[in-house]
């Protein structure tokens, strides 16, 4: 397999996906969908909806009937980072080096654009599957995006952020909830559009939990060592604002260590897929080794 | 049929159904939950969750087979609220008579809250109901609160009052989506849980749209006409703010007309129901002849 390569092609699966699933921009209310494209576009490494799409090929489902699901959980990312950027939570006036939906556009459609993109992304799966995999489809997205996991976790961040004392079992539930959920989710979600029986769905549960546990872990050891240039972001921002991080709470050398465990334990819960896990394994490795 | 005696019954069962199918205030994050709970509390008419019983009531359902569907209805609706009322929308400080979310906690917190509610809403329904009728639910939900429909008109709505000038087309365009399309929902969505065919699904569709309409223009008119003290909210707003309104573009008495036919039209397009349909027909006409 050929990862690099392979990549690209999911990667390029999604952006097509992104255009063909979402409104138009000249679809009324204009600028409500062009706000809403705007931040879809704004890319990232796709990483989510690869993710949906991998899952579903483990089980030997072509990528693109996995497509309205991928394009749902990167919809839910989105929107989760429109909101994330607003003001009143972390009033972040760049994301990729590009103003944030509220700096480019305005607060309320920014807001609005976020709760269109939520909302849309149930649309997509009660759409593009049938009866009781949508279900079960709706029913993992909104668990993963709703007040105990997603939402949960960024609650709880805000929450330690006005502290800036967070303890060891708040940080562990920011990171499962807030960044994990989704990846676990993502990964679920392929699976049930791949038709994955309940022990395989466990196994990719599993996958995604330690899979987005060393994502974020490595975030922060990146905050904390990599430069703004390397970065594509400021740097040290976490230190600066004495956030309570896996590198604070542990350090530097301890964090790398539990990070390289998580990754080790998302390769080892895909071993029952021998046959296809190729991708997602080169994935997770090169996730665990990125730089930026 | 004793009118007021079924509507208290109705009423009592949302409230259950609100305080059983939304997680308790004690759940982690506690403030989140708290939050979502005193919006929830907050009352009103109940007009939405109410809908879906009576719906569901016209296939011969138990209201009680149709109580995930209200509360996800209603879940949506207080979303709504929530987001229109904060600082970069509308900034109201009450509600009901109670402080906004964002009063009452923060901007963050309210903002969340919202999106867990919404969230939330997609949980019931994959969680309370089976396969096909789920997705259709979804679906259902999804179209009325999605981008082109509640979301849009809030986004219409949002750049009329910036103006201060909207057209005939934008004042429709606002009134059918802002507020007719979660009533349509509502309806919508019993008739599903009732297992409703097409033909049936379409009636109820059109009864809806004509109850929401009326509803709106119903609202633009006690605005120009009724005393705060009546109208439990502060009267006058819309021709302080020089909003655009039914009232402005039509004047008050073609605007009563139109609401008045709009609502002839609710009644008529559930007469096939005739052995069931009392209830609804009763409860149009409380609409109708409100003063608050």
């Amino acid at each position: 397999m050929d990862f690099p390569a392979e990549l690209k092609r999911h990667i390029a699966r999604v952006e097509r996906g992104l255009d063909l699933h979402v409104p138009r921009a000249d679809t009324r209310p204009a600028r409500l969908h062009t706000a809403m494209r705007y931040c879809l576009e704004a890319g990232g490494k796709r990483l989510r909806p690869v993710l949906v799409l991998a899952a579903a090929e483990l089980f030997g489902r072509p990528a693109d009937a996995a497509l309205p699901a991928a394009v749902a959980v990167e919809c839910v990312h989105t929107y989760s980072l429109i909101h994330d950027d607003l003001p009143c939570m972390d009033n972040d006036d760049l994301r990729r080096g590009r103003p944030t939906a509220h700096k480019a556009f305005d607060e309320a459609t920014a807001l609005l654009a976020g709760d269109a993109l939520l909302t849309h992304a149930f649309a997509l799966l009660g759409l593009g599957y049938s009866g009781e995999i949508a279900r079960l489809l709706v029913r993992e997205l909104a668990d993963a995006a709703g007040s105990r996991r997603l939402i949960g976790g960024q609650m709880e961040d805000l929450l330690a952020e006005r502290r800036a004392d967070a303890t060891t079992d708040e940080l562990e539930f920011i990171h499962l909830n807030k960044t994990a959920a989704m990846i676990e989710a993502a990964l679920v979600m392929g699976g049930l559009v791949g038709g994955a029986q309940e022990a395989s769905l466990a196994e990719l549960r599993t996958a995604g939990r330690h899979l987005g546990l060393a994502f974020q872990i490595i975030d922060d050891v990146l905050d904390a060592t990599a430069d703004s240039a390397t970065l594509g972001k400021t740097a040290g921002k976490d230190a600066k604002a004495d956030k309570t991080t896996y590198v604070k709470l542990h350090g530097l050398e301890a964090s790398r260590q539990i990070a390289l465990e998580h990754t080790e334990r998302a390769r080892a819960a895909l071993s029952p897929f021998a046959a296809t896990n190729q991708f997602l394994l080169a994935l997770i490795d090169s996730m665990a080794a990125r730089t930026k």
